[in-house]
Protein backbone atom coordinates (compact mmCIF):
# COMPACT_ATOMS: atom_id res chain seq x y z
CA UNK A 1 0.00 0.00 0.00
CA UNK A 2 1.48 3.33 -0.90
CA UNK A 3 0.32 4.87 1.88
CA UNK A 4 0.55 2.61 4.89
CA UNK A 5 -0.68 3.99 7.91
CA UNK A 6 1.47 5.73 10.30
CA UNK A 7 1.97 3.11 13.46
CA UNK A 8 4.06 2.15 16.62
CA UNK A 9 5.43 -0.93 17.62
CA UNK A 10 3.41 -1.79 20.68
CA UNK A 11 5.41 -2.20 24.19
CA UNK A 12 4.45 -5.24 26.70
CA UNK A 13 3.45 -3.57 29.34
CA UNK A 14 4.78 -5.77 32.87
CA UNK A 15 2.72 -6.49 35.86
CA UNK A 16 2.57 -4.86 38.62
CA UNK A 17 0.28 -6.46 40.41
CA UNK A 18 -3.51 -7.00 41.03
CA UNK A 19 -6.05 -7.16 43.48
CA UNK A 20 -10.24 -8.25 43.70
CA UNK A 21 -12.38 -5.29 42.63
CA UNK A 22 -15.78 -7.43 42.70
CA UNK A 23 -16.74 -11.03 43.00
CA UNK A 24 -19.02 -11.60 40.72
CA UNK A 25 -19.59 -15.03 41.45
CA UNK A 26 -19.41 -16.37 37.00
CA UNK A 27 -15.98 -14.21 37.20
CA UNK A 28 -13.64 -12.24 39.32
CA UNK A 29 -13.00 -8.45 38.23
CA UNK A 30 -9.74 -7.57 39.27
CA UNK A 31 -7.72 -3.87 38.98
CA UNK A 32 -4.57 -4.75 37.39
CA UNK A 33 -1.45 -3.46 37.85
CA UNK A 34 0.93 -2.74 34.85
CA UNK A 35 4.19 -0.61 34.03
CA UNK A 36 5.21 0.60 30.79
CA UNK A 37 8.82 -1.02 30.42
CA UNK A 38 9.63 1.99 28.06
CA UNK A 39 7.62 5.29 29.68
CA UNK A 40 7.91 3.61 33.51
CA UNK A 41 4.57 5.20 34.05
CA UNK A 42 2.31 3.07 36.22
CA UNK A 43 -1.31 2.47 35.50
CA UNK A 44 -4.28 0.29 36.45
CA UNK A 45 -6.96 -1.55 34.32
CA UNK A 46 -9.69 -3.55 35.04
CA UNK A 47 -9.84 -7.34 33.91
CA UNK A 48 -12.12 -10.20 34.03
CA UNK A 49 -10.55 -13.70 35.14
CA UNK A 50 -13.32 -16.45 34.25
CA UNK A 51 -12.71 -20.03 33.72
CA UNK A 52 -12.15 -21.11 29.88
CA UNK A 53 -15.36 -22.00 28.22
CA UNK A 54 -15.89 -24.61 25.84
CA UNK A 55 -18.30 -24.62 22.58
CA UNK A 56 -19.25 -27.84 20.66
CA UNK A 57 -20.06 -27.98 17.13
CA UNK A 58 -22.03 -31.75 17.00
CA UNK A 59 -22.27 -33.26 14.02
CA UNK A 60 -25.16 -36.01 13.01
CA UNK A 61 -24.41 -38.91 11.06
CA UNK A 62 -27.23 -37.07 8.81
CA UNK A 63 -24.70 -34.23 8.49
CA UNK A 64 -26.63 -31.52 10.64
CA UNK A 65 -25.45 -29.76 13.64
CA UNK A 66 -27.00 -29.58 16.71
CA UNK A 67 -28.26 -26.34 18.03
CA UNK A 68 -29.68 -25.11 21.38
CA UNK A 69 -32.38 -22.66 21.97
CA UNK A 70 -32.58 -21.13 25.41
CA UNK A 71 -32.89 -18.12 27.66
CA UNK A 72 -30.30 -15.41 28.10
CA UNK A 73 -30.52 -13.19 30.69
CA UNK A 74 -27.35 -11.06 29.63
CA UNK A 75 -29.40 -10.17 26.16
CA UNK A 76 -32.86 -10.50 28.20
CA UNK A 77 -33.91 -12.72 25.18
CA UNK A 78 -33.78 -16.24 23.51
CA UNK A 79 -30.65 -17.35 21.87
CA UNK A 80 -29.80 -19.85 19.64
CA UNK A 81 -26.49 -21.34 19.64
CA UNK A 82 -24.39 -24.60 19.88
CA UNK A 83 -23.74 -26.54 22.55
CA UNK A 84 -21.17 -24.83 25.32
CA UNK A 85 -20.81 -24.22 28.79
CA UNK A 86 -18.06 -23.55 31.26
CA UNK A 87 -15.05 -26.17 31.85
CA UNK A 88 -13.88 -27.49 34.70
CA UNK A 89 -10.51 -26.64 36.54
CA UNK A 90 -7.41 -28.79 35.14
CA UNK A 91 -10.40 -30.56 32.51
CA UNK A 92 -9.40 -31.40 29.08
CA UNK A 93 -11.20 -29.67 26.57
CA UNK A 94 -12.35 -32.31 24.58
CA UNK A 95 -13.24 -34.20 27.61
CA UNK A 96 -15.59 -30.67 28.48
CA UNK A 97 -16.69 -30.70 24.99
CA UNK A 98 -18.62 -34.21 25.26
CA UNK A 99 -19.72 -33.33 28.49
CA UNK A 100 -21.26 -30.24 28.28
CA UNK A 101 -22.81 -32.28 24.53
CA UNK A 102 -24.08 -34.97 27.23
CA UNK A 103 -25.68 -32.53 29.77
CA UNK A 104 -27.25 -30.37 27.31
CA UNK A 105 -28.44 -32.61 24.60
CA UNK A 106 -28.32 -36.27 25.60
CA UNK A 107 -26.25 -37.19 22.77
CA UNK A 108 -22.16 -37.87 22.42
CA UNK A 109 -20.29 -38.80 19.78
CA UNK A 110 -17.02 -39.58 18.19
CA UNK A 111 -13.56 -38.10 16.72
CA UNK A 112 -13.50 -35.20 19.22
CA UNK A 113 -10.81 -32.90 17.80
CA UNK A 114 -9.88 -28.92 18.52
CA UNK A 115 -11.22 -26.64 15.74
CA UNK A 116 -9.04 -23.99 17.74
CA UNK A 117 -8.84 -21.16 21.04
CA UNK A 118 -10.09 -17.98 20.72
CA UNK A 119 -10.21 -15.00 23.19
CA UNK A 120 -14.00 -13.94 24.07
CA UNK A 121 -12.61 -10.64 24.76
CA UNK A 122 -8.95 -10.27 24.99
CA UNK A 123 -9.17 -6.24 25.99
CA UNK A 124 -10.38 -7.33 29.61
CA UNK A 125 -10.93 -11.01 29.54
CA UNK A 126 -8.12 -13.63 30.35
CA UNK A 127 -10.13 -16.50 29.34
CA UNK A 128 -9.89 -18.49 26.20
CA UNK A 129 -12.87 -20.50 24.44
CA UNK A 130 -12.02 -24.15 22.96
CA UNK A 131 -14.16 -24.63 19.73
CA UNK A 132 -14.72 -28.36 19.31
CA UNK A 133 -16.08 -30.72 16.62
CA UNK A 134 -17.36 -34.02 17.44
CA UNK A 135 -19.02 -36.30 14.79
CA UNK A 136 -21.41 -39.54 14.22
CA UNK A 137 -23.12 -37.57 17.16
CA UNK A 138 -26.71 -39.11 18.10
CA UNK A 139 -28.82 -39.31 21.44
CA UNK A 140 -27.09 -42.07 24.16
CA UNK A 141 -27.89 -40.27 27.13
CA UNK A 142 -30.49 -38.77 29.42
CA UNK A 143 -30.86 -34.55 30.14
CA UNK A 144 -28.21 -33.36 32.72
CA UNK A 145 -29.50 -30.09 33.07
CA UNK A 146 -28.68 -27.63 35.61
CA UNK A 147 -30.87 -25.25 37.57
CA UNK A 148 -32.92 -23.15 35.82
CA UNK A 149 -31.82 -24.72 32.56
CA UNK A 150 -34.44 -25.02 29.50
CA UNK A 151 -33.01 -25.99 25.78
CA UNK A 152 -34.61 -26.49 23.39
CA UNK A 153 -32.65 -28.80 20.90
CA UNK A 154 -32.79 -28.53 17.32
CA UNK A 155 -30.71 -30.66 14.27
CA UNK A 156 -30.20 -28.93 11.39
CA UNK A 157 -28.53 -28.92 7.89
CA UNK A 158 -25.11 -27.41 8.34
CA UNK A 159 -25.60 -24.94 5.36
CA UNK A 160 -28.71 -23.97 6.95
CA UNK A 161 -26.85 -22.79 9.80
CA UNK A 162 -24.38 -21.04 8.07
CA UNK A 163 -27.70 -19.17 6.11
CA UNK A 164 -28.84 -18.61 9.76
CA UNK A 165 -25.56 -17.15 11.21
CA UNK A 166 -25.89 -15.07 8.57
CA UNK A 167 -28.86 -13.50 8.44
CA UNK A 168 -28.70 -12.36 11.58
CA UNK A 169 -30.77 -15.72 13.41
CA UNK A 170 -27.70 -16.71 15.35
CA UNK A 171 -25.91 -13.86 16.62
CA UNK A 172 -23.59 -15.58 19.64
CA UNK A 173 -19.89 -14.55 19.22
CA UNK A 174 -18.48 -17.33 20.07
CA UNK A 175 -20.87 -19.56 18.16
CA UNK A 176 -20.36 -17.59 15.10
CA UNK A 177 -16.43 -18.09 15.52
CA UNK A 178 -16.86 -21.80 15.81
CA UNK A 179 -18.71 -21.48 12.18
CA UNK A 180 -15.62 -19.52 11.10
CA UNK A 181 -13.34 -22.11 12.11
CA UNK A 182 -15.77 -25.59 11.53
CA UNK A 183 -15.95 -23.68 7.57
CA UNK A 184 -13.01 -25.68 5.64
CA UNK A 185 -13.20 -28.99 7.82
CA UNK A 186 -16.98 -28.88 6.77
CA UNK A 187 -15.94 -28.13 2.52
CA UNK A 188 -13.72 -31.25 2.98
CA UNK A 189 -16.44 -33.57 4.65
CA UNK A 190 -19.38 -32.37 2.44
CA UNK A 191 -17.10 -33.46 -0.77
CA UNK A 192 -15.74 -36.32 1.31
CA UNK A 193 -18.31 -39.38 0.13
CA UNK A 194 -20.39 -39.31 3.51
CA UNK A 195 -23.60 -38.36 3.68
CA UNK A 196 -25.14 -35.22 2.15
CA UNK A 197 -27.03 -32.93 4.34
CA UNK A 198 -31.07 -33.33 3.91
CA UNK A 199 -32.60 -30.55 3.19
CA UNK A 200 -35.81 -31.43 5.41
CA UNK A 201 -36.07 -30.81 9.10
CA UNK B 1 -32.94 -37.71 12.73
CA UNK B 2 -34.02 -40.59 13.43
CA UNK B 3 -33.05 -39.91 16.97
CA UNK B 4 -34.12 -35.97 17.52
CA UNK B 5 -32.36 -35.49 20.99
CA UNK B 6 -35.01 -34.52 23.94
CA UNK B 7 -35.92 -30.63 24.69
CA UNK B 8 -37.94 -28.21 26.32
CA UNK B 9 -39.85 -25.21 24.66
CA UNK B 10 -37.57 -22.30 27.42
CA UNK B 11 -39.70 -20.22 28.65
CA UNK B 12 -38.94 -16.09 28.70
CA UNK B 13 -38.32 -14.96 32.16
CA UNK B 14 -39.30 -11.88 33.64
CA UNK B 15 -37.05 -9.32 34.68
CA UNK B 16 -38.55 -7.98 37.89
CA UNK B 17 -35.73 -5.79 39.08
CA UNK B 18 -31.79 -5.39 39.41
CA UNK B 19 -28.91 -4.03 41.26
CA UNK B 20 -25.51 -2.71 41.35
CA UNK B 21 -23.28 -5.12 42.25
CA UNK B 22 -19.93 -3.37 41.04
CA UNK B 23 -18.96 -0.40 39.15
CA UNK B 24 -15.89 -1.28 37.68
CA UNK B 25 -15.51 1.64 35.00
CA UNK B 26 -15.65 -0.32 31.58
CA UNK B 27 -18.97 -2.02 32.69
CA UNK B 28 -21.10 -2.18 35.52
CA UNK B 29 -22.07 -5.70 37.23
CA UNK B 30 -25.75 -5.97 38.25
CA UNK B 31 -27.47 -8.96 40.06
CA UNK B 32 -30.58 -8.96 38.07
CA UNK B 33 -33.64 -10.53 39.24
CA UNK B 34 -36.13 -12.74 37.26
CA UNK B 35 -38.89 -14.95 37.46
CA UNK B 36 -39.90 -18.00 35.84
CA UNK B 37 -43.21 -17.40 34.22
CA UNK B 38 -44.57 -20.97 34.74
CA UNK B 39 -42.79 -22.07 38.04
CA UNK B 40 -43.05 -18.62 39.79
CA UNK B 41 -39.42 -19.15 40.74
CA UNK B 42 -37.48 -16.03 41.66
CA UNK B 43 -33.73 -16.12 40.88
CA UNK B 44 -30.86 -13.35 40.65
CA UNK B 45 -28.53 -13.58 38.20
CA UNK B 46 -25.13 -11.51 37.24
CA UNK B 47 -25.22 -9.85 33.98
CA UNK B 48 -22.76 -6.91 32.77
CA UNK B 49 -23.83 -3.92 30.95
CA UNK B 50 -21.27 -1.99 28.61
CA UNK B 51 -21.61 0.39 26.16
CA UNK B 52 -22.04 -1.33 22.19
CA UNK B 53 -19.25 -2.03 20.72
CA UNK B 54 -18.00 -1.42 16.84
CA UNK B 55 -15.65 -3.49 14.28
CA UNK B 56 -14.32 -2.41 11.79
CA UNK B 57 -13.30 -4.33 8.41
CA UNK B 58 -11.71 -2.05 6.69
CA UNK B 59 -10.79 -2.56 2.45
CA UNK B 60 -7.93 -0.60 0.93
CA UNK B 61 -8.36 -0.02 -3.36
CA UNK B 62 -5.61 -2.73 -3.27
CA UNK B 63 -8.01 -5.25 -1.34
CA UNK B 64 -6.03 -5.23 1.72
CA UNK B 65 -7.23 -5.31 5.39
CA UNK B 66 -6.59 -3.08 7.98
CA UNK B 67 -5.05 -4.64 11.17
CA UNK B 68 -3.74 -3.32 14.61
CA UNK B 69 -1.33 -5.17 17.07
CA UNK B 70 -1.80 -3.73 20.19
CA UNK B 71 -0.90 -4.79 24.10
CA UNK B 72 -4.32 -6.17 25.52
CA UNK B 73 -4.65 -6.17 29.31
CA UNK B 74 -7.19 -8.84 29.44
CA UNK B 75 -4.72 -11.91 28.02
CA UNK B 76 -1.60 -10.13 29.28
CA UNK B 77 -0.28 -10.06 25.96
CA UNK B 78 0.09 -8.50 22.10
CA UNK B 79 -3.28 -8.77 20.21
CA UNK B 80 -3.45 -9.27 16.28
CA UNK B 81 -7.35 -7.35 15.73
CA UNK B 82 -9.34 -5.24 13.22
CA UNK B 83 -9.74 -1.67 14.48
CA UNK B 84 -12.46 -1.34 16.65
CA UNK B 85 -13.66 0.26 19.87
CA UNK B 86 -16.67 1.57 22.12
CA UNK B 87 -19.37 3.11 20.42
CA UNK B 88 -20.20 7.21 22.33
CA UNK B 89 -23.77 6.93 23.47
CA UNK B 90 -26.43 7.74 20.80
CA UNK B 91 -23.63 7.34 18.05
CA UNK B 92 -24.44 5.49 14.80
CA UNK B 93 -22.66 2.39 14.38
CA UNK B 94 -21.48 3.53 10.63
CA UNK B 95 -20.01 6.77 11.63
CA UNK B 96 -18.26 5.01 15.00
CA UNK B 97 -16.66 2.86 13.22
CA UNK B 98 -15.29 5.58 10.48
CA UNK B 99 -14.69 7.26 14.19
CA UNK B 100 -12.57 4.32 15.23
CA UNK B 101 -10.70 3.45 11.89
CA UNK B 102 -9.88 7.14 11.46
CA UNK B 103 -8.58 7.15 15.53
CA UNK B 104 -6.66 4.41 15.60
CA UNK B 105 -5.04 4.26 11.92
CA UNK B 106 -5.31 7.77 10.93
CA UNK B 107 -7.44 6.12 7.95
CA UNK B 108 -10.89 6.98 6.71
CA UNK B 109 -12.90 5.06 3.74
CA UNK B 110 -16.34 5.02 1.69
CA UNK B 111 -19.45 3.34 1.34
CA UNK B 112 -19.56 2.30 5.17
CA UNK B 113 -22.37 -0.39 5.59
CA UNK B 114 -23.12 -2.68 8.47
CA UNK B 115 -22.12 -6.22 8.20
CA UNK B 116 -23.82 -7.63 10.97
CA UNK B 117 -24.60 -7.09 14.87
CA UNK B 118 -23.29 -10.03 17.36
CA UNK B 119 -23.92 -10.35 20.90
CA UNK B 120 -20.42 -10.52 22.99
CA UNK B 121 -21.68 -12.81 25.23
CA UNK B 122 -25.55 -13.79 26.08
CA UNK B 123 -25.52 -15.27 28.92
CA UNK B 124 -23.65 -12.56 31.18
CA UNK B 125 -23.58 -9.26 28.59
CA UNK B 126 -26.50 -7.32 27.61
CA UNK B 127 -24.35 -5.28 24.77
CA UNK B 128 -23.85 -5.49 20.79
CA UNK B 129 -21.02 -5.49 18.43
CA UNK B 130 -22.06 -4.07 15.43
CA UNK B 131 -19.59 -5.21 12.56
CA UNK B 132 -18.90 -2.66 9.91
CA UNK B 133 -17.70 -2.75 6.21
CA UNK B 134 -15.37 0.16 5.01
CA UNK B 135 -13.92 0.16 1.31
CA UNK B 136 -11.65 2.50 -0.34
CA UNK B 137 -9.66 2.89 2.76
CA UNK B 138 -6.89 5.40 2.86
CA UNK B 139 -4.69 7.73 4.78
CA UNK B 140 -6.16 10.79 5.58
CA UNK B 141 -5.98 11.82 8.64
CA UNK B 142 -3.44 12.19 11.73
CA UNK B 143 -3.89 9.51 14.40
CA UNK B 144 -5.56 10.33 17.51
CA UNK B 145 -4.85 7.60 20.06
CA UNK B 146 -6.31 7.02 23.34
CA UNK B 147 -4.09 7.36 26.50
CA UNK B 148 -1.94 4.55 26.54
CA UNK B 149 -2.94 3.07 23.07
CA UNK B 150 0.14 2.25 21.26
CA UNK B 151 -0.81 0.05 18.19
CA UNK B 152 1.10 -1.00 15.26
CA UNK B 153 -1.08 -0.72 11.87
CA UNK B 154 -0.59 -3.27 9.07
CA UNK B 155 -2.20 -4.19 5.71
CA UNK B 156 -2.58 -7.48 4.57
CA UNK B 157 -3.93 -9.24 1.51
CA UNK B 158 -7.35 -10.41 2.83
CA UNK B 159 -6.95 -14.02 1.92
CA UNK B 160 -3.83 -14.08 3.68
CA UNK B 161 -6.17 -12.70 6.96
CA UNK B 162 -8.37 -15.63 6.59
CA UNK B 163 -5.13 -18.22 6.60
CA UNK B 164 -4.29 -15.99 9.88
CA UNK B 165 -7.26 -16.75 11.62
CA UNK B 166 -7.90 -20.26 10.71
CA UNK B 167 -3.77 -20.73 12.28
CA UNK B 168 -4.79 -19.10 15.57
CA UNK B 169 -2.78 -15.91 14.61
CA UNK B 170 -5.27 -13.84 15.10
CA UNK B 171 -7.83 -15.36 18.21
CA UNK B 172 -10.08 -12.07 19.38
CA UNK B 173 -13.54 -13.51 18.99
CA UNK B 174 -15.33 -10.64 17.79
CA UNK B 175 -12.70 -10.10 14.66
CA UNK B 176 -13.65 -13.56 13.91
CA UNK B 177 -17.27 -12.74 13.65
CA UNK B 178 -16.29 -10.20 11.28
CA UNK B 179 -14.11 -12.03 8.79
CA UNK B 180 -17.31 -15.12 9.08
CA UNK B 181 -19.69 -12.19 8.35
CA UNK B 182 -17.41 -10.23 5.35
CA UNK B 183 -16.82 -13.64 3.53
CA UNK B 184 -19.82 -13.95 1.13
CA UNK B 185 -18.87 -9.87 0.31
CA UNK B 186 -15.60 -10.84 0.33
CA UNK B 187 -16.27 -13.75 -2.38
CA UNK B 188 -18.31 -11.18 -4.74
CA UNK B 189 -15.95 -8.31 -4.55
CA UNK B 190 -12.91 -10.40 -5.28
CA UNK B 191 -14.70 -11.61 -8.68
CA UNK B 192 -16.14 -8.32 -9.38
CA UNK B 193 -13.39 -7.11 -11.57
CA UNK B 194 -12.10 -5.15 -8.64
CA UNK B 195 -8.41 -4.64 -8.09
CA UNK B 196 -6.93 -8.17 -7.48
CA UNK B 197 -5.21 -8.66 -3.86
CA UNK B 198 -1.96 -8.20 -4.19
CA UNK B 199 0.42 -11.06 -2.31
CA UNK B 200 3.11 -8.62 -1.25
CA UNK B 201 3.06 -7.20 2.23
Amino acid sequence: MSDLPASAVPARWEKTGETLHANCRLFDVLNARYRHPGRGQEREFVIMTAPDWVNVVALTPEHRLLLVRQFRFGIDDLSLEIPGGVMERGEDPLAAAQRELREETGCTGRNARLLGRVHPNPAIMSNVCHLVLVEQVQRTNDLEWDQDEEIEVLAAPVDEVYAWARAGRITHALVLDALLLFAPEWERLKGGGAPAAKTGR
